[in-house]
């Protein structure tokens, strides 16, 4: 079998732990039975040879295989790996979701999306990026008593993200030590408003708003001190057409929404300033993960 | 020229200062030209003799008709007030709604809707009694650099408000004080991905969701505390159909949701509890202020 598992940008600004979306950048990983463990890896992480010996992908696969059918089996994998790591583009989660689909498909045990995001949520303790890597398109979640409920809307082909990948890493356990630990009742409102009016904006597609209900008070700028070129970045999206501009989960990444006539001009106008960074635009994911060969 | 202004729900539980909802309970006002100033009043206030010569209604409107004309009318101001006043059904919103339409309307200036509510921004600090009362429905809102951005979603007819209004007022002042100067990330989160996620229910109307996206850790419950009937009217209601069940605005009154179908049987469930309490269903208003004579 073969699965691929979309890219994800979560928070969208305000929307700490609770908002992302989906992207047409895929890791892709082919799994057959074997006779012995076996990995192979292209595309990032293809150097780093402790991802033969300690891959988390075949750690929750064997786990949740295990499970299922009170055996472990010999597999091969084979890895694709198009999103990079520790960049705030839901590697993690992909590799999750990816594990949780592709362990109950060999057992030939089927699961609903619903369920699988419920299990991604015992690995990965918030629903913003494994809620649009199940889904796709973009989703707002919670998490009630253990259990996601999540609402999905279709992402228009009239919009696309514009994605500023550093070269520079930027880990989330060492993000989220950057935030205070408590937050003023005007901060918090400020925040708290946006998450709801962000929300009416994706169902609605009035995208002009996005510019005034994608600000943050309590994470963003903190997170960017550590790499203050971000500032620029979102300085130079926005003068050039982006309909918002936010830091990508905690980064390192930046993501910008603009229209799909003005993405190339904003991939160029970004490039000639930073010339070490990735910088691509790409069309939304509307379908999630998805088992492409059987 | 008369007008009719609803009465509106605000917060819904955890959308502190955002959300908000109207309801078909109506102030009239009556305007016309006179003699001299003249104030009468039927319903709420009418035993309050110093509404007479205090009244917010008549300061704001002449307030806003010297600003556009340059000198100060008399005018005979009928009231007929059903909105209850301190009891978090939106009195001030409405009162300051009514006052700036009417006094536009008298000085024969045309005003927009959006221009009414950021008027009335001015005169109250926050958006989420305001927005229902000029655009009718559900609202969604924040404050921009001083201005309203606001979408609104039509109700159904499929789902009805039960309101519980109690015999004794909270203010929204005292209201305040009991609320803590500073809050952890958790809480934060916990209300503000419920606030994204209820706004995308209102639009996909997902019905079933509002139990789970209405909880509130911020503030409901601390303010409850000073009138804690309000816990069993909470119970009750979501005991007997009710979709969601939350303090209206700071209190004293609380909102429940229901499908249409079960709206009269929790009414009854209600006032065999709370005998000394005004409760009553409502349909929901989609339409905002209306200039209903000329």
């Amino acid at each position: 079998m073969k699965i691929r598992i979309p890219a994800t940008s979560a928070n969208l600004g305000p929307g700490f732990d609770s908002l992302g979306l989906a992207i047409k950048l895929y890791n892709y990983v082919t799994i057959k039975p074997y006779t012995c463990q076996s990995i192979s890896i292209k595309g990032e992480g293809s150097k780093n040879s402790r991802l033969k010996v300690n891959n988390i992908f075949v750690s929750i696969f064997h786990e949740i295989y295990q499970e299922l059918l009170g055996e472990k089996g010999n597999f091969r994998f084979e890895f694709e790996n198009n999103i990079p790591f520790s960049r705030g583009l839901g590697s993690s989660s992909a590799v999750i979701i990816g594990a949780i689909v592709s362990a109950y498909y060999m057992a030939n045990v089927k699961i609903t999306k619903e369920k699988v995001l419920n299990i991604a949520l015992t690995y990965e303790n918030h629903p913003d990026n494994i809620a649009p890597a199940v889904y796709g398109g973009f989703t707002t979640s919670i998490v009630d008593d253990g259990i996601v409920k999540s609402l999905k809307k279709d992402l228009s082909k009239d919009i696309k993200a514009v994605m500023v990948i550093p070269d520079k890493a930027m880990s989330t356990a060492h993000s989220r030590t950057q935030l205070p630990k408590s937050y003023c009742m005007s901060d918090i409102t400020f925040n708290s408003s946006r998450v709801g009016l962000m929300s009416a904006v994706f169902f609605t597609e009035d995208w002009e708003m996005l510019k005034f209900v994608s600000k943050d008070k309590l994470h963003e700028n903190r997170r960017m001190k550590k790499m203050k070129e971000l500032f620029d970045v979102r300085k130079i999206a926005l003068n050039n057409g982006a309909l918002m501009s936010t830091l990508s989960g905690s980064g390192s990444s930046f993501f910008s929404m603009t229209y799909t006539k003005d993405a190339d001009n904003l991939v160029r106008k970004l490039k000639e300033s930073f010339k070490t960074f990735k910088i691509e635009s790409f069309d939304f994911d509307n379908i999630g993960y998805k088992i492409i060969e059987s």
